[in-house]
């Protein structure tokens, strides 16, 4: 069976989400599910189902509220420092502990560090009369009947996460258990041929399935309960078969993916056969090619009267969408379950530091990480890619840019909807410019202080023109200035002339070419890159390793022209080594370290320095105090020097004050 | 046995924190704990002990980014709209889906939408050819291995939460399991003769145990595993043991209560004799009677080398103080033995409702209720009382009054640590005044309709003051004008002259005399206050029913003074209630409502209006829409109908626009 249509209709998100409202109003699926009573020894994070009303007083007596003698308070409305009374024991004073009951005659308690015996040395349980110096007020140091808590009160209104100090006044309030909204329960049927389980050896083309793991994290975190069903390959009477028995035992079923318009996507058919698709593609990126509906479903057997309606979600495939249309559409529809009010997340004010272009037709939700640059927040994309999740890992939020907007400017002001808790932004430290692997071990080490570093690849100069916006906190640099041999002074003089910067050093590393293993095109220096045969992979422009092949290039009177793939761009050293890996180029410059890490033969060309670039301002404030202290640490130092061409020697010494 | 000291000697709170850290550093527990291995599955919320380093590439192929052709890109060259071109099928273009690894050949991918077939109406799976009419460049729709992660990547660092989409990361990089570390054990013993089993029978001087379960909840929360012990009563011997017991088989001890110097506070005498106290006493309200202790135990057998340190907290047993006792010491070694960063909670400026005197000696923790209103958050503070437990429920946040301190005073700016997210605080309608069981019943409507409401009761005319210093939303009074017979109208114009105010009514209700039920000393009017075997109890001055009482008094020609407990005074017609209930009164004047709450009889003497005052303002702004709905909803009326004593009759409607 194949499908008749192959392009979808991409509706409007709001439209999107009104249609699944409407449908889950009408199958009286758009509120909270049952009700059930639990012991509140199990009660936390779960929803109150109903207002909790006192059942009891608490505390339902006079209680003591301090260790000392109960007594009644006119009897000592003559006492003073200069004239004691005595009260005769057990008649007038009675030893009482903290939380005791109060005897019936007495209305105060006087705390035991007050009073006196009238006979010394004798236990205190066995006085028979004390002397006081003080008059107490009627009811001091009691605490009366119902003081926290009156029988018939309001104590917890329904809807309410309880926390543990809720449990304490449930508990308080005469409860031994708690009605609360009973758990979602969310299928999640990961369907594809090309999926593999995890741990299993996969072929190219073959795909570790990993998205019904965070989808059912999701649904826990979420308070729903989630069940995996085993991979299903892409057959329609298979699915047909898993989307029903899913529906039977579920809330909710999400059925992942197959959910575009290909030759082997099953999943609308699917819900077309067993109900109705509601929506199938919304113009919202990453995620367009979702599809909602709502399917019919009987117990089991075939009694009328108790098929019920259940939705079902065709969740997109790509990692980022999957995990977006969750946010999207899953987590609103467990809080409606779970009768507490989904609340936005929180928002921040921050300010974009590049140019995005956003497609007119839709809702982008754009990754971003954020870091506080003096008093304003800076928002830097992140990549946009549906497939890549490290960069869902690394946001701090996503801003969305609404259909009918073309894209944001650098320097717009724009609303970004948290991922963290705004305090973990102050901590975090903000590092933009050339990639480097210390980078990536500096994040390591400062984890272990409770520290946080986002970084951003931009390449050498993008970093120092990151700085001169006041965009982050440092950069990582090793531009060559061709005519001084020198690195970085000079860029940063004419990039930064008004910025004072300290230059610290962090290591001397070896750049030269990345070779499949075994040097098959024999490539023996860069001349060897014009060669018809050969296909190199570049960095980007303004990174100092492009500047470096641009320096010794025109010094050995090499045309970029003449080198195959010069115009192929990457960003990270590790990127080009995969490339090269991969086979997709013959050669690329790069360091030592990244050829190690996937493998690849190395011929070392240059020894080059590369410096962090730290402006006055930060370098001497509290946020970078735990990162200039990982360049002394000799563990950290150490990390560094096993990685091959590293060389820690000049680590954390000052090259330069300039400004 | 009975113990020797009476006096704790309590120190600050700062040295008793850097003692018990200096212990566990001694001992070698001040930081994380073994590190475990699980599957991802279970990762969720636990904390990676070890950075995750990608294993695999991802993708770890070349892979079609849409469903269509792969071709060699350069064969498009000439491509154009005038000019399509025409690829042969399989050797120049071969059909991929999304996913499928590209031909070694190809390097880019056209979609499906932008070609045409040679024969129309032909399967494109049967397509000999193919034609377009446009260039591509290299690796167009292609996702180029590695694009998300390249092995040897750092993916995730250590210490960090695993939230959904890091599970995504962690098996998308090649792992199947998780190195985290293990969660703390904390076992949990309640203490004390006097406390009784949940849903036991409390006799007066009983009080039922839930400590422990706020204990166990808070140790849930802050990712350890709980283990409550069965209640253990004051022995000084049947603790120890238990105490051993707890010690063996956990990381934790906490012994609740006993903390204190008491006749039957065994806790600092029980962890002398098998270790030793640190600190006995600490500077901090609510919880100053807290032991800090660390213990000697083996595994059970009596193995010399495998005895081990175990810290002990003696928690101190009224709620509140166990509470944050738990907030103060717990969640942070927890934290540190998680290998998460104990992060301050979020703060918030706001400015104190009142003023608040505070021990120059101590650190005080002060529970306070916050709102917004209009531009500043106000806090107003909440009761004390370390038995209160429904304050640290009602609580927004705590402010710490530092020791040195004489208190706040009124309109201080001040520093609030947030229990909630500061979005809720911006949701939240702020009501003070007089109290009335309707408020309660609006809070839980306005939850069903994801709304908070939150009060104090100041009186009618704390009320109207707070309005004035602009700390409030809205007010309820109820103030008889004894010139006019009218209600609040000139109240409002004396204590508001300058905000204009909406006066909506909310319902009428009748005031009377609780008294116990029977009425054993046959009071039958206001006359009676005065005979001598009759004890009063009054409302707070300001209150809409002391003015009422007042006005009668005077009105009758009887004195206060003539009145016993006339002085005494309680904020609440519960409270006032449960005085009589209890036996501490023999009359107070309130509404027919608490009286039958409670069971009680009740003289009708009065009728009267209670009002919501409401400024223009907040009246018009959309954080109120929901409650004045509320005043429309039938249930809600019926709710209140059904209340003894209550004419919702002209609910909802407005009484005067003033202003």
């Amino acid at each position: 069976m194949t499908q008749e249509k192959i392009y979808l209709h991409d509706i409007p998100l709001p439209e999107a989400q009104s249609r699944f409202i409407d449908a889950l109003e009408k199958a009286s699926l758009w509120g909270p599910l049952q009700a059930e009573e639990i012991p509140i020894d199990q009660a936390l994070g779960r929803v109150t189902a109903e207002p909790i009303w006192a059942r009891s007083s608490s505390p339902h007596y006079h209680a003591a509220a301090m260790d000392g003698f109960a007594l009644r308070s006119k009897d000592t409305s003559k006492a003073s420092d200069r004239s004691p009374i005595t009260l005769e024991i057990p008649s007038h004073a009675l030893y009482v502990d903290t939380g005791d009951a109060m005897p019936t005659w007495a209305d105060a308690v006087i705390p035991i560090e007050n009073v006196e015996p009238i006979e010394a040395h004798v236990d205190r349980h066995n006085w028979k009369a004390l002397r006081l110096r003080k008059s107490l007020a009627p009811w001091t140091n009691v605490r009366p009947m119902g003081e926290d808590m009156v029988a018939t009160e309001l104590v917890l209104p329904a809807g309410q996460i309880v926390r543990p100090v809720d449990i304490g006044v449930i508990a308080g309030s005469g409860h031994r258990s708690v009605r609360v909204w009973r758990k979602p329960r969310v299928a999640i049927l990961p369907t594809g041929t090309e999926l593999v389980p995890l741990g299993t050896h996969a072929e190219p083309g073959e795909i570790p399935e990993f998205n019904s793991l965070v989808l059912a994290a999701q649904v826990e975190s979420w308070g729903g309960l989630a069940e995996r069903f085993p991979i299903i390959p892409d057959d329609f009477n298979r699915i047909r078969e898993a989307a029903i028995k899913a529906a039977q035992g579920n809330d909710l079923v999400l059925i992942n993916a197959g959910s575009s318009a290909g030759s082997e996507d099953y999943t609308a058919n699917v819900i077309e056969s067993i109900g109705h698709v509601l929506v199938h593609g919304i113009a919202v990126r990453p995620g367009h090619p979702v599809i909602l509906g709502m399917v019919d479903v009987g117990t089991g057997e075939t009694v009328a009267d108790s098929i019920r309606q259940v939705p079902v979600i065709g969740v997109p495939g790509y990692p980022v969408s999957a995990a977006l249309t969750g946010e999207i559409f899953v987590e609103p529809l467990l809080a409606k379950w779970l009768g507490v009010p989904h609340r936005e997340r929180q928002t921040i004010q921050a300010v974009m530091t590049r140019k995005v272009h956003s497609s007119l037709g839709d809702d982008e939700y754009l990754r971003v990480t954020l870091g506080k640059v003096g008093d304003r927040v800076v928002a830097a994309p992140l990549s946009r890619g549906a497939g890549v999740i490290t960069s869902l890992v690394r946001a701090d939020g996503i801003v969305r840019i609404p259909s009918g907007v073309q894209g944001l400017q650098a320097g717009e002001q724009v609303n970004v909807h948290l991922y963290r808790p705004s305090l973990d932004i102050e901590h975090t430290i903000l590092i933009q410019g050339s990639h480097d692997l210390t980078i990536d071990l500096i994040a390591q080490y400062l984890s272990y202080r409770g520290a946080r570093l986002s970084s951003a690849n931009l390449g050498s100069l993008g970093g120092l023109i990151a700085l001169k916006r006041q965009e982050s906190h440092l950069a990582g640099s090793h531009l060559l200035d061709p005519e001084t041999g020198e690195y970085n002074i000079s860029y940063i003089k004419e990039y930064l002339p008004d910025v004072p910067v300290i230059v610290v050093a962090l290591i001397f590393r070896e750049q030269g070419l990345m070779l499949p293993k075994g040097n098959p095109k024999a490539i023996r220096n860069l001349s060897d890159l014009t060669r018809e045969d050969v296909i190199f992979i570049n960095r980007q422009r303004g990174a100092g390793t492009r500047v470096l092949l641009d320096y010794h290039l025109k010094d050995m009177g090499i045309s970029n022209e003449t080198i195959r793939g010069y115009e192929r761009e990457e960003f990270t050293h590790l990127a080009v080594a995969a490339a090269v890996s991969s086979g997709l180029a013959d050669c690329g410059l790069g360091i030592h370290a990244a050829a190690a890490a996937l493998g690849l033969d190395f011929l070392g060309l240059f020894q080059e320095r590369y410096d962090l670039v730290i402006p006055k301002t930060h370098y001497e404030s509290s946020l970078l105090t735990p990162l200039l202290e990982i360049l002394k640490d000799q563990d950290f130092r150490q990390a560094v020097d096993v990685l091959p061409g590293y060389d820690t020697s000049i680590m954390g010494e000052i090259i330069a004050t300039i400004g």
